[in-house]
């Protein structure tokens, strides 16, 4: 057999040979589209690729991302891996701290940063230990003074680079492509690190029939950064299958991601329940042709039921739940059903939708507690731990590596049950857990069904401590405008579906709940600031 | 990264936990059908590797099967690379003496036969030099009488074997999983050898929204031997995917394959021309339901254009080209359409369905003549060379690897042009083209504009030797029952697609074209019968 090595370059010449007019297009203002075909693209990819060379990129350099989705992003997903480095996509929303401390940990030696988003990171600049060159993407073609030596335009050192730059023909599968910082419960982010293998393989899974089926003829726009996860993977399909690729640069407003899915006749889109909550509500305000749809992936936390019927039902638009993680490239499974399902009334396929779904092509996956593999009874839970070709197998540099990867598996840190039809359902993050009595309560069951009464607009229950019962969950509720739900009504709505020790022992009412970098609710927050919050009952 | 092998045993496992009631269904007779669901197929492949092992089948011995489409050989078909051995399917339309020849060229340790195929083996048996073991492979719990000494009933075997067999864990994904020989033009046929990478990666391809789209909720039906080429791949991609299987068993017939279909209810399938050119007649003599079909993929040789009509426009069913060989595991291009083509004509468009199509993902082709890669014009023509992760880099201790594998390519023999939309199209093989006065001329063009004729059953163009032109076309042409067409009629009916000098000399109207094993157009037998005709013109 040949042993052709699987190498984002092929990705590349693919779309330049195959799809040369395909097309990139990127928001860059809230009224302006940027478009570039895939000819142009793999001309300013090579540019890059040869600019950054001369700035003394070599094997293993690791080069920084801090930017927006956009073409230039885009440039440098290839420009950088296909010529044997490494592309480190760092989290603009993560604390300056930790910014720094990524970019030190990492020991990037060159950053890629946005315009818009220089003046955020100038005052850190100082503080970074392995840095020698930074490039500013904009269209400017002058570099925004700096008392950093070497700043330079983007778009100047492209127009000074070589478009026949050739990317080495010997790079292997195994090579370190990709980099991300995840971030921690506790301490500073944890760095994972992908491989041509396994991003190739991941973006071939996301061409899969069983998955998102990403293909020539779609028009994906992902509305997930490119600095978390590699936008789910979407960049690197998107190119290899020659799909068009619309990418929604800061503008991520429910208003303005509707906007460009009704502009751009997208036809696949993925990301975070949050996006689709508020898109749902901005449809219900002005409504946009959504037909060109074919698949909104939702991922990153648990979708309420209410969102889910809302997309299928009501508008008529396929939303289907994955599950993964930074650790997993992301993609684990997803909530297709599945043709046993064709006999299921409304509310038993419901039940399927709300899952994480069934575990992808080549990856494994297995939810276990003390007593090993956990029954498919959909009741009793275990922590999902999963292995595969393209799960991390440490975390970079770093002793957490140990709490997490062990006997082959990288421990997850979800608890989850499966379905009967051997579905992934999230109850909770092992952390997030409530251990009432000896007994397991998942948080995340309780806040779907509150999430599920028409008043509620957000819920996140949490543990506090408890004399008697160890812990109970307390939920916190943010209703949505003018909506007046009481705490009675409120349990009264959930309390046929749940035992009653389940149920939690008090509600308040919050105008927001605190998020992560990247929209997740943030309860370790909630749960500090409620730490004394004192029970009123039971 | 996780260094996790792709190997075949991921395949079984997921079958096993996800789809335990998906079905193999295998036509047994033309009236029974036998099913099973993945759950007890999983446990009798388990059972198949113990009574193997027992009989002494170890890492990297070889197994030969010699059987039709049904679930034994689909055992087979995991049981032996599960266990580190390497499944030999052999061709059972081969010469016996080709058969004795692959079978002492593979060094087969044990055999399984079909029941109502072991009366055509038994007289070669003495000339078998490795084997030491055959398994005869039908319902009979008792073993057919014969001079061999170990001839076993696979029934029995299975029935005395551990279903709780073991597969050893550490296979990798290098190690050789499958072989498979092609016939040769000349001289004896050439083994390849698949490695377990190769066959999860092509399994892989087969599931890409791109190409066969293969899915859980398909009901495949391969109408291609799992002694060619794995049938395609579908047998280890339906299991994998979880798709139900039909296998057609002996019952190759027109009839019966669309008897089979309309029964099954099958999605998707696969065969030759000369299956659906049959099954086009059987079809137009007594109707059957083919709407549930969604993709018929067509391969082996190439499709005249009405045929390719009359199933996307006349019975309304999908009819995609798909370009491979056994050398390609085979999956290289398929005719699916692009977005760009939206705007074609149907003239346009049929003219892209007639192609071979364009690459599938992972995988480079290149068109190349003496001044290297050709135009995308349509017009030069040059030879097909292929390379990628499922493409062999050599035939099994074989001489003739030299000729075919250069500079890390194969050269395919087939003589192709690319479209401007960079489609490949076979015009000939390298043997078959014509040489016309230092010209070439496309034997297959002739063929498909011959076989566009309503009263054109089949035709195969041939070169024969012309004393000026050095080769002249001559047309070979068999008649539809009671059509009439005359030369003159079919030399008008073409003559304004070519340039006059393409035109052949002469007609020669036969009873039937010689055919290969597998359907394909005996060429070189018609070139040998009519070498000495006289060319009546020019």
């Amino acid at each position: 057999m040949m042993d052709t090595q699987l190498v984002l370059t092929g990705f590349l010449k693919r779309a330049q040979r195959y799809f040369p007019n395909k097309q990139i297009i990127s928001r860059t203002s809230p009224t302006m589209t940027h478009r570039i075909p895939f000819k142009d693209y793999v001309k300013r990819t090579h540019r890059l690729a040869d600019a950054l060379t001369k700035l003394g990129m070599k094997r293993g350099t690791k080069v920084g991302t801090f930017a927006w989705n956009h073409h230039r992003h885009l440039e440098a997903y290839f420009a950088i891996p296909c010529s044997g480095a490494i592309l480190h996509t760092i989290n603009i929303r993560l604390a300056p701290e930790h910014i720094i401390y990524i970019i030190n940990h990492a020991e990037d030696e060159i950053l890629l940063i946005d315009g818009d988003l220089f003046p955020l990171v100038e005052p850190a600049l100082g503080h970074l230990k392995t840095v020698k060159h930074i490039i500013v993407m904009s269209d400017d073609p002058v570099a925004p003074s700096s008392s950093f030596p070497n700043v330079y335009s983007y778009e100047q050192l492209l127009q000074e680079a070589d478009e026949n730059f050739e990317f080495p023909a010997d790079l292997e599968e195994n090579m370190q492509a990709g980099m991300c910082y995840t971030s921690a419960t506790t301490g500073m982010p944890k760095g994972v690190i992908y491989t041509h293998r396994s991003i190739v393989l991941h973006s071939l899974a996301l061409g899969l029939a069983e998955s998102f089926a990403l293909k020539e003829s779609d028009i994906a726009l992902p509305v997930v950064p490119m600095f978390h996860v590699n936008a789910w993977g979407f960049p690197f399909a998107a190119l290899n299958f020659g799909a068009n690729i619309v990418l929604p640069g800061p503008m991520m407003t429910p208003s303005l991601i509707l906007d460009l899915i009704e502009q751009e006749k997208v036809t696949i889109t993925a990301g975070v329940p949050t996006i689709w909550l508020g898109a749902l509500a901005e449809q219900e305000k002005q409504t946009r042709d959504l037909s060109t749809i074919r698949l909104i992936i939702s991922g990153g936390s648990a979708s309420p039921k209410g969102l889910i019927q809302a997309y299928n039902e009501k508008l008529g638009v396929p939303y289907v739940n994955a599950y993964g993680m930074t650790e997993t490239s992301p993609l684990v499974s997803m909530s297709h059903p599945t043709t046993e399902m064709n006999s299921y009334t409304d509310d038993e396929m419901l039940n399927i939708r709300v899952t994480q779904g069934l575990t992808v092509s080549l990856i494994e996956t297995e939810v276990i507690n003390e007593k090993g593999p956990v029954p498919w009874d959909g009741e009793t839970m275990g922590e999902l731990r999963v292995r595969g070709p393209w799960i991390v197998s440490e975390y970079y540099k770093d002793d957490r590596t140990n709490e997490a990867f062990r006997d082959g598996w990288l421990y997850t840190g979800d608890i989850a049950v499966l379905t009967k039809e051997g579905y992934i359902k999230i109850t909770d993050r092992t952390k997030d857990l409530i251990k009432s009595g000896g007994e397991w309560i998942s948080s995340v069951d309780l806040e779907n069904a509150l999430m599920s009464h028409p008043d509620v607009f957000e819920a996140a229950v949490i543990a506090v401590p408890h004399p008697k019962w160890q812990e109970r969950p307390l939920a916190c509720v943010v209703l949505k405008e003018n909506a007046h739900a009481t705490k009675e009504e409120l349990l009264q709505f959930i309390e046929q579906d749940f035992a009653k020790w389940w149920l939690p022992d008090d509600i308040v009412f919050l105008k927001e709940i605190p998020k992560t970098s990247v929209g997740k609710f943030l309860k370790a927050k909630l749960r500090e600031e409620l730490k004394d919050y004192e029970v009123q009952t039971s």
